[in-house]
C-alpha cells in the first residue's frame, strides 16, 4: 500500500533528534542547537514529500510485499535524505532567485533574524544527509555507493542550477542564450536526477538489485520522465488553472528558461521573434500579454498536447523494453508515469 | 624538504582540468563550463596554501624520506582538497560577513555578474573535493575514511560558524552572549579542525598510521594548537603591527567574538564593563579607542604573553607524552608549533 505521508512526517522527529544529538555531543551551546533544529524543521517538513515517499513505494514494489517496520524505517531514512537534499537546494535557490514564499510561508532567509546565515544553514541541511547515512547504513555493503550517489546527484543538480542561472538571469534578458537543448539539460540536471532517478536508485540499492545495468535501465527511463514532468510544469505555469495549481504563473515575467519560450523561439517568424525579444522577462503585465499572444498564434498549447502524447508513448515503449529478469519491475516506472500523465497540478 | 608552493600551485591546473572534464562529459554547455573553471581558480588559488602544503610536509615526515613523484602527487591532491574546502567556506563566509576583499582581490560574490550565484558556486567548490577523492583514492582501503573525515570536518566547521554567527552578529551587539568557553568552541570548530587536524589526519591515512588511537593523539595536540593559533590571530588584530600583518585590525569595530574581548569581559570592573558594552562593535573610531583603553588598563597584552608561554609549554608537554611506537613522529607537531610560536603575522 502507498506510503503514508503523516507517518513519514512524524518519523522526521526521530531523525531530527538524532542529527541534533551529534552536534550536542560535540558540546555545541544550546542557542546554536536550537537554531539548527529550527532550520532543519522549517526547511525539511511541510512540503508534499513526494520524493521521499517514492523511495518507500519503490522499495515495496521491488520487494513485492508489505514492508516490515525495519524495512519501512530504512526506506524512510533514505526518503528523508532526499528531502534534506531538496531543502539544502531550496534554501539556496530561494536566495539566488530572491523568492518571497515557499510552501505557503516566508522563505527561510526572509525569516526575522536569519538573513544570509541561511547560507550556512543550507550547508548544514546537506551535512545531515551524511550523518544519517553513516548512522544507519555504514554496515551495508552498498554504503559507499549511497554516498557516491548522493555526491553525484548533488553535482548534477548544481550543474543544472548554474546553467539555469547564467542562461536566464532574472534581471538581464537575452533570448539568444535560450535553446531547447539548454532547456533539456537544465531540467534533466536541475530536477530529474534528484527527483526521479535518485529515489528509485536508493530503493534499488536496498533491494539488492542495483547492478550497473539495472541502474542504467532505470536512469534511461526516469530522466526522460523527469524532463516530461518539468515540461508539464512549464506548460501549467502558463496554461494551468490558477485555482487548481494554487498559484499564478510568473515564468514569462521572470525571464524563466521555460519549454514554452524555447519552443516559441524555434517556431517564431522574425516579426514574432521581435515581439518576444521586446516583451519577455519584463515586469509588466502588458508585456506578458504580448508574449502570451505570440504563444497562442504559435498554438503552443496544442504543441504541448502533441508533445505529451509522443513522450508518453516513447516512455511506455521504453518501459516495455526493459530487461526485468534481474529484479527491476515495470510497476516502479508505471507508478511514476500514472501520477504524472495528464496531471492538472 | 618543505613542499614547494609554486609547484603546488602549478599542479592545480591538472586538477582543475580533471574536475571540468567531469562536467564536460555530462554535456554541460561551454558557457557554464567556463563559469565553473573561473570560480574554481578565482577562489582556490592565490592564498598562502599553508593547509594544503602541510599535508605534503606531514606525509614526508611520516614516511621519513623524500617523496617519490607519485607520493608527492597523492599528497598534493589531498592538499588541494583542503584548499577547496576552505574555498567553499570562504566564498560563503564573505557573503555572510559582507566582506569586501579576500587575498587582495574583490570577494567572489562582488565580482561583476556573480552576486548571489556565488552560493551555488560555493557548493560546486565543495563538490570538487569528492570528485578528486573518487578519481584518485577509490581503490584505497581508506577511501571511505577520507570521505567521512571530510564530512565530519565540514560539519565541525559549520557548527563553529553557526555559533559565531549567532553569538556575534555584526549588526547587533550583546556582550552578554560572549564567553571564553564559546570563544574556545568557535575557534576549535571553525578553524582548528580543518586547518590543523585535517591535514595531519589525511597524511596519516596515506602513511598507513591512522589507527583510532593515533588519530586521537594527533587531535588532542592539534586542536589546542589550532586554538592557540586563533588566539594569536585575535591578539595580532589588535596589537600586531599593521605594516607587518598587512591589514588594520577591525575586530573591535566588527563586534567579533575575539579572545581579547572575552578576556576583558572576564576581568573587567563594573565601570569597565559599562564602557565595553557602550563602545564595542560600534562603527566609530572613538568607541574603538575607548575599548582599547580598557584593554590596556587590564594589561591584555601581558595577559597574552602569559597565555602564550603557558599554552606552548602545555603543547610541548603533550608532544613529549605521545606514544610514538606505532608511526607518529614528534617532528609532525614540532613543525606546526615552530611555524606558529611568537609569529608576528
Amino acid at each position: 500500500m502507498p506510503a503514508n505521508r503523516d507517518q513519514f512526517n512524524k518519523f522526521f522527529d526521530e531523525l531530527e533528534d538524532e542529527v541534533i544529538a551529534v552536534a550536542a555531543n560535540y558540546g555545541l551551546p544550546s542557542a546554536a542547537l536550537d537554531w539548527y533544529r529550527r532550520s532543519l524543521r522549517y526547511n525539511s517538513v511541510g512540503g508534499k514529500a513526494n520524493r521521499g515517499l517514492s523511495v518507500i513505494d519503490t522499495y515495496e514494489i521491488l520487494l513485492g510485499k508489505d514492508l516490515s517496520d525495519d524495512e519501512w524505517k530504512k526506506a524512510a531514512i533514505l526518503g528523508w535524505c532526499i528531502e534534506l537534499l531538496q531543502a539544502f537546494f531550496l534554501v539556496a535557490d530561494d536566495m539566488m532567485d530572491q523568492s518571497k514564499t515557499r510552501r505557503g510561508q516566508p522563505c527561510w532567509y526572509l525569516v526575522s533574524g536569519v538573513g544570509n546565515v541561511a547560507i550556512n544553514d543550507s550547508f548544514m541541511l546537506e551535512t545531515a544527509i551524511y550523518i544519517l547515512l553513516k548512522n544507519h547504513f555504514k554496515q551495508e555493503s552498498y554504503y559507499v555507493d549511497l554516498i557516491e550517489l548522493f555526491h553525484e546527484v548533488t553535482f548534477q543538480t548544481e550543474l543544472g542550477q548554474i546553467l539555469d542561472l547564467i542562461t536566464a538571469p532574472e534581471d538581464s534578458v537575452d533570448l539568444s542564450k535560450f535553446s531547447l537543448e539548454k532547456h533539456s539539460f537544465i531540467v534533466r540536471f536541475k530536477t530529474a536526477y534528484y527527483s526521479f532517478y535518485l529515489p528509485v536508485a536508493l530503493a534499488m540499492y536496498m533491494a539488492g538489485v542495483a547492478s550497473d545495468e539495472n541502474l542504467k535501465q532505470a536512469k534511461d527511463i526516469l530522466i526522460p520522465l523527469g524532463e516530461y514532468f518539468q515540461v508539464q510544469d512549464d506548460y501549467l505555469d502558463c496554461y494551468g488553472k490558477p485555482e487548481v495549481i494554487g498559484k499564478i504563473g510568473t515564468d514569462i515575467i521572470d525571464n524563466k528558461c521555460s519549454w514554452l519560450i524555447n519552443l516559441a523561439l524555434k517556431k517564431a517568424s522574425p516579426e514574432q521573434r521581435a515581439i518576444l525579444d521586446a516583451n519577455y522577462g519584463r515586469k509588466d503585465n502588458e508585456c506578458e500579454d504580448r508574449v502570451r499572444k505570440v504563444y497562442d498564434e504559435l498554438s503552443l498549447e496544442q504543441e504541448y498536447f502533441n508533445y505529451e502524447e509522443q513522450i508518453v508513448a516513447m516512455i511506455r515503449d521504453l518501459i516495455k523494453k526493459v530487461d526485468y529478469s534481474t529484479g527491476l519491475k515495470p510497476e516502479v516506472f508505471e507508478a511514476f508515469l500514472s501520477k504524472i500523465y495528464k496531471r492538472q497540478k
